[in-house]
């Protein structure tokens, strides 16, 4: 053991509009027991994503957050202690119990991982954003060679994942992303053919200036304005793959309607397709495969951003809806 | 000719917020006569829809409707002079000259119906309607047996025949409409298995209890708060067919945001899918021997509202969106 205490954040207050660092409260105890049946992990990195801050919002694919727990969310580390039979100290396993240096919890919720692999890229890649990436492009939006592509919240967690899937798959890839230095980012290391700035001007002539022919798939992470200012730029017979709404996460007002909808969706015949990752559980495996070969190749990059320490955990998920992420947002333990 | 003149209704002046006469003017000017490869045609009857009013409020899928001009609109009638080869007195023809008596058009422009179909059936099976019914829901929404259909607008052209096809598929059909007077006409009329009363009390709740199990496919003609209510009810992984938003037709104002999209497409897995008719014209002979053939065993209903009289046609688009017609709305000239 590395530490003889547990620090734990807790998720005390909801958010007064904007999420800041009165939802959390920093509480340390000692170093859980597991019970039979059960392992004790030692976390090395938590995973953060946008959902995080929806959970205390409404209820979504999980029940609303309410104060007075854990703040929930994905991590990976050892097993240091094991009351199963199914695991022994050294494992690494995944696990979602939240943001804490040590957790206790139920074998069978364990999720078992190579111990050869760097833990941070795992959690970049084979986690949940890059899981969602690539059901969502390759299974949902089915992108074919020459298409224009078009990526919401592109230097996201799961923006540069399918950024990077779709030149893969031989689309001509269009990025959106907030400010100039975000969008450099976007060309250098996501390697994106086009990036747009969507606090640079009308977003929706800008769209039609990158991509001229117009979009045939949409894969958007945001909702609201911009997909608003996407409908505008698709083509004819367009599919737009719904995978998130994080303009509308945020804030306390009930989210404002999309204009356009359903009415450009009739006069161009376009495909909206909504999908949580779970539907796609089944096919975890080919998932996994598929993206550590492609990173193995050097065709995909785990991009991330890497929060040090659990205590600026709070700071990290305020961070991501600042716009100061790149990639995938860990916190390293 | 049984006239001596030809009365025309002129579109004079936008709306001012919602339809009236005044944007009508009646003008009545002589019989015209052929040009080479043109044919004049007596009109029998004239085929109203919502995208009538649709065309005075913004550009569709044809230009925006400008004052100072004949009123356009499709209609039926017979060949009565023919300047052309392929057209002889007599034939029956469907042509888009607008709200006259008389028409004068190119050869090439008309549709030649068989002469041995009663002219009001034609219009409201064969024609516009009949054939978006057809496309949306068999080719767009591709019904299962077992499922539940919701359709809104049920009562309209469109929605009439949609809920009838519907139960030539094998589903559960709840259709949507406005008064208890309509949604007796739907159950006894156009046979649904449950009608739901949108202006009765809370649409949400109304259609949960209507649609206990969810539902599985959703034929959308209106949009709008309609469009949101039926959101709550869909399940998980169903389909939305979105055929007009007529809800947004009859007004100047921007058409509010739609809530609830795209978050509910992402929670519920759902698929929103926008088409137009003439997406399916190289399609159109299938659509109509089928039509043809189920009215003919008595399985569809051509069901319409006929107005007596070209003088009665801005009441008649007027009385559409006051929700006085029933099925197809016609006029008879």
């Amino acid at each position: 053991m590395d530490r003889s205490t547990n620090r734990q954040w807790w998720y005390v207050a909801p958010p007064d509009g904007r999420l800041s660092h009165r939802q959390f409260e920093l509480r340390e105890t000692g170093i859980p027991q597991p019970a039979a049946g059960e392992v004790l992990v030692r976390q090395r990195y938590l995973y953060l994503f946008p959902g995080n801050r929806a959970w205390m919002r409404d209820a979504t694919y999980r029940s609303h957050l309410t104060p007075g727990q854990i703040m929930p969310g994905r991590g990976i580390g050892e097993v240091v202690a094991s009351n199963s039979p199914d695991f022994s100290p050294g494992d690494v396993v995944e696990l979602d119990r939240g943001w804490q240096d040590f957790a206790v919890a139920p074998a069978e919720g364990l999720f078992k991982r190579t111990p050869d692999r760097p833990l941070d890229v795992v959690m970049s890649l084979l986690s949940g954003s890059g899981i969602t990436a690539y059901f969502g492009l390759l299974h949902v939006g089915r992108p074919r060679a020459g298409e224009t592509l078009l990526v919401s919240s592109a230097a996201g967690g799961v923006g540069s994942i399918v950024a990077q899937l779709g030149r893969i798959a031989g689309c001509r890839v269009v990025g959106i992303a907030g400010g100039p230095e975000k969008c450099a980012w976007l060309r250098d290391e996501v390697g994106v053919d086009e990036a747009v700035d969507y606090k640079a001007g009308d977003l929706a002539s800008s769209l039609r200036r990158a991509c001229p022919g117009g979009v045939d798939l949409f894969f958007d992470n945001t909702g609201g304005p911009v997909l608003e200012a996407a409908l505008e730029a698709m083509k004819k017979g367009g599919r737009i793959v719904c995978c998130g709404a994080t303009a509308s996460y945020d804030c306390d007002a009930p989210a404002a309607g999309v204009r356009g909808l359903p009415m450009t969706l009739i006069l161009k015949s376009l495909t909206m397709k909504g999908f949580v990752v779970m539907d796609y559980h089944h096919l975890r495996g080919e998932a996994e495969d598929a993206l550590w070969s492609w990173h193995g190749e050097g065709r995909i990059k785990a991009l991330r951003t890497v929060a040090q320490g659990l205590e600026h955990a709070p700071d990290a998920l305020i961070g991501m809806f600042a716009g100061t992420g790149r990639g995938m947002t860990l916190v390293k333990i």
